[in-house]
């Protein structure tokens, strides 16, 4: 059918069983067609065509309430809430968000990003329903991945006490982002092989009913009973224990199964958990087959060959760059274990993993975990790299605070994707580090200009045994800059000129370097002589080179890509007027005090108003004021 | 016998079983008598003498490695560490701390306060030892409360994957700070009335052996194994099934049992559970029959009645004001609901919870998914108050950002214990959230003056649909003020002028306005009009008035009890450079770049720096230093 004609997913309701499984093919082309194109998270979606589907034709959005964990698989869900014509326009400057969004639809009921906030959030919404009064169904759906999250078993804990009506679909894909760790993915494993849909207790009271009848042949009976004991221990016990009824497994992509149980979940008081197998990838060969995560969010591909389109030659990624570096390192100091939370391969530690199996730790989705057995590490003379994005250091804040830097323990943190992200959008800018690190007593925090540079402060890092340190760096590829052999280390905090200049400075790091230095050149075309620095230890300063640019009271502009509230141009202006610096003209350029929306990082930049014509015109203001007043 | 002998914990090899009884009971009667001075965690410490007795006997510290979740129970390790001479300076300045603390003994090898963080600790110690190939034992002592931790879930799941040896001690005192909740303590609940300790796949299959043997009685046989079922149900099965061997439930008061296990334990090769169970409050009358949480850590008492020795009329507590305003406006608003993680009686929310039993919901140590359920509730029209303690609040930090303020969401926050909280040190001073909040987009930050003010933007809050609003308050009693019978609404962003004033004007607000007031009126004594504003909105500003002080050109001091990074002076910065003022002469007074230790709030004040007199000194030296270049 031409899906463009879908407004709401009321048709469904009168569709047969093969009429949803055609249903379920084109929307299974569009898919492939249209992020072929644009890139995306292809692999989750296909997995959940059939199960996205079965919700909508069973229950009835936006009165009944879908809470997409992480929100990367609610494509199907938006074109079924007539969002296919969108779909060019996905993950783009002002076009559809690739998550779910309560301003796009009012299907959309909560906006996710992060994983593992679903079931927190339908519990609030159950409490709300009961108080009201009102009768609408509950479902957060979640992955087996965000499942392992801390919050979501907090959550799952709370549920299943509180014994309130709430529909869970456990979305068991056996591979989230990353192949996945943890006892309970063992369990669901073993749930995976019991092979059908079962109800625990009903079985279990059948067969021993059954007993007495069986004679003498006690022996069979025995070896029954020990089956059902096996039985008992693979199946849905777990979830049972915690308080739910459990249904399942249900094979995700056979409508009937889908169907049957949904109809039952409905039907069932307290709360239930419907174990939903799904293929990741599923009807698209190249993606079924990925095994490791590189199909779960690609870029544009070519459909027949499954070929990723990438640019001629780029540089190679921050990521793999940081992560080769770090198992350099490793090689000759064997105190460096690398942890990551579910992201061996979107921090590109792969290679570390295959060279050293042994001091490479996944944990799965759990970010205050990871931190804190990062800092036990520590306790023990190791030395820790934790891979973790910027945007998910927000999930270990506390740890950061409580067991790294208060006991002042020697974790090296790689913040990965720090700054403006682009097309993962608002719940993935890595934008607020500088601001929720600066003030915790103890951390080095630091952002290199260049790969080059950065790779020397992994060394930095990793030579470094004072305390916990920070290197934050950018998403995407590096600068292209020749990478020197042999690996040095920074001293600590000492920024570094860039540039020579006499009437202004700029202090500024990272991404924002290149900005700045355009900036200044075309400055010194109209005669205004502009040093840039890069400051890039972000905390402690390099007092010596301030206190001489404030002596000099030299104009100062900082630039940085991250939140102007208690930023990088906070702390200077801290520094100025704690110094008795108060006639100090420092202004500054960042991140307003928004939420940046999806788009490309240049869109972005353009939006918040951080780019060279607006450095350009902010200098020229303050010079001409300044030399008004001279 | 004479604790203060006491150097090691090596003398207990030799001692009978008798004679560790006897031990014991020294110990608990120590504990009482110096805990009736001082105050103290007494509840949780008698509970685990018997425990903390036991595995010093049959581990070797500090070789083998204790890991005290949380930390308050860890008194009794402190005496048998050769701690027990310096107990009268217990919680007090530069005495010994509450919770275990690495430069006191090398056999606190892990510092606690927040709870849950444990068990991935002690996953980082293990890795350090099998990639070190040493043999010492490591052995994390988590309560059943601190359990329900998503950090404590997220470990405990890796944990029982990786299979390697770790020795967990389950201390099960089915109360922990306050009554338990959860699905997981509904499974404890029923281990515990297991009733005796035993390893469940071994009795199974000894009773399935014995089926042909029972001959003609299959009814009696099938009875017994539907006995045997339920017993499975009831065991340790869940723990087994994340992939630990359960060993349990054992007499956390019985010698015999504990070292019998204990030895098992040692000799068993991967994950271990111990599941002891333990009564607060153990052989202390008073405590041992409280029931909400009383005995958990109060202040100094009588030991014969067990009466609390108190100020004869104190102010009521700020969290008491708090709660029952918040109880007030539930009365009319039916919006409101109420979510505390644990701390139902630290907040006082018994009587919200009395009178709205529906409406209150203490989802246990969870604070993650605290944030997050209120953010659900938000989403579908009601006004969920959430009581957390600032230093638990970083807990949520991701939650605060991603979930709440992101989707714009009509949470209140009740940010108990916001500045420092004394006694309790290191790990509980609120002194980071005004830093970790203030560059959050959509949150509104207030701080009230006083208990009265307290009430108003008590009401203004809930009256407040705009977004997420956050009222920080306080430990301790308000200042005994005369409370207003009407309750008001302040508007949003609004400062106030306390004390007029010519030459110089001193920003602050809570509790550091008593001090500002004091110095301006020293101050008035030489001459110098100090201007006092209770700058009670910390975002956003009362932009009027500040401009109007910026173009008055008036010297500014900001007086907070919170981090300077970051901070509320950091913002009075900020704002004045972007919007010109340049020259702004401004000032900051606040808590310096360390973790600042326990004493009590005003010992700790006179360590930072933050008083009556720094301020006078301060002002005297900006005033001096104006007055020689005008």
């Amino acid at each position: 059918m031409d899906l463009t004609t879908i407004k709401d997913p009321s048709f469904l309701e009168d569709l047969t069983i093969e009429e949803l499984e055609n249903l379920s093919e084109d929307i299974r082309n569009f898919l492939i067609d249209v992020t072929s194109k644009t890139g995306g998270h292809i692999g989750p979606n296909l997995g959940v065509v059939e199960l996205t589907v079965a919700l909508h034709k069973v229950f009835d959005s936006p009165k009944d309430k879908f809470l997409w964990d992480v929100g990367h698989q609610s494509y199907v869900h938006k074109i079924l809430t007539g969002r296919t014509g969108q779909f060019e326009t996905l993950k783009k400057y002002k076009g559809l968000s690739g998550f779910p969004k309560r301003s796009e639809s009012e299907h959309d009921v909560w906006e996710t990003g992060h994983s593992s906030t679903s079931l927190s959030a339908a519990m609030g919404m159950v409490i709300a329903r009961d108080i009201k009064g009102t009768d609408e169904y509950i479902l957060p759906i979640i992955g087996d991945g965000a499942l392992t999250g801390g919050m979501a078993l907090e959550a799952l804990n709370h549920i299943g006490h509180e014994k309130k009506d709430m529909i869970v679909i456990l979305n068991d894909n056996e591979m989230s982002i990353a192949p996945n760790v943890g006892a309970l993915h063992n369990i669901l494993g073993r749930l995976r092989t019991a092979g059908k849909y079962h109800w625990v207790k009903d079985e279990l009271e059948y067969i021993l009913r059954k007993i007495p009848a069986v004679g003498g042949k006690l022996a069979d009976a025995a070896e029954r009973i020990k089956d059902s004991m096996k039985y008992l221990l693979v199946s849905g016990v777990f979830f049972e224990e915690l308080g739910y009824t459990y249904l399942g497994p249900v094979d995700g992509h056979n409508y009937e199964a889908l169907l049957e149980n949904l109809q039952y979940a409905k039907k069932t008081k307290g709360p239930v958990l419907v174990h939903v197998i799904t293929k990741k990838g599923k009807g698209y060969h190249p993606a079924e087959s990925d095994k490791i995560g590189t199909w779960h969010g690609p870029g544009p591909y070519k459909i027949d060959s499954g070929d990723f389109i990438k640019p001629a030659s780029s540089p190679p990624a921050w990521s793999k760059v940081i992560s080769e570096t770090v198992r350099k390192v490793a090689r000759s100091d064997k105190r460096v274990v690398a942890i990551t939370p579910a992201m061996t391969v979107g921090s590109k530690l792969e290679g570390f993993g295959q060279e050293f199996p042994d001091r490479l730790f996944d944990v799965g989705i759990a970010e205050q975990h990871a931190v804190t057995m990062a800092a036990g590490l520590a306790t023990q003379g190791m030395k820790p790299y934790l891979a973790i994005y910027s945007t998910f250091l927000q999930r270990g804040y506390d740890q950061v605070v409580h067991d790294v830097c208060r006991q002042n323990l020697n974790v090296f943190f790689g913040i990965d994707r720090s700054g403006l992200v682009g097309a993962d959008g608002e719940t993935h800018q890595g934008v607020f580090d500088i601001s929720f690190l600066r003030h915790v007593p103890n951390l080095v925090l630091m952002m290199p200009k260049d790969e080059n540079e950065g790779q020397h402060m992994v060394n930095t890092a990793i030579q470094y045994d004072d305390g916990p340190i920070a290197l934050r760096y950018p998403r995407g590829n590096g600068l292209g800059v020749e990478m020197e052999e042999e690996l040095k280390t920074i001293p600590i905090g000492t920024w570094e000129v860039l540039q020579d200049g006499t009437d202004f400075a700029i202090l500024t790091f990272g991404t924002t370097i290149p900005m700045a230095l355009e900036a200044a050149e075309r400055l010194a075309q109209e005669g205004i002589s502009v040093k840039v620095v890069n400051a890039r230890f972000i905390k402690p300063f390099d007092e010596k080179m301030l206190m001489d640019l404030l002596e000099e009271d030299m104009p100062l502009l900082t630039i940085e890509e991250s939140m102007l509230q208690g930023g990088f141009g906070s702390a200077v202006l801290e520094y100025a007027h704690d110094h008795g610096f108060h006639q100090a003209k420092i202004d500054r350029m960042g991140i307003p005090d928004v939420f940046v929306e999806h788009g490309s990082v240049n869109e972005l930049l353009e939006e918040i108003g951080l780019t060279v014509e607006a450095a350009v015109t902010k200098i020229h203001a303050i010079h001409s004021k300044l030399q008004k007043r001279a």
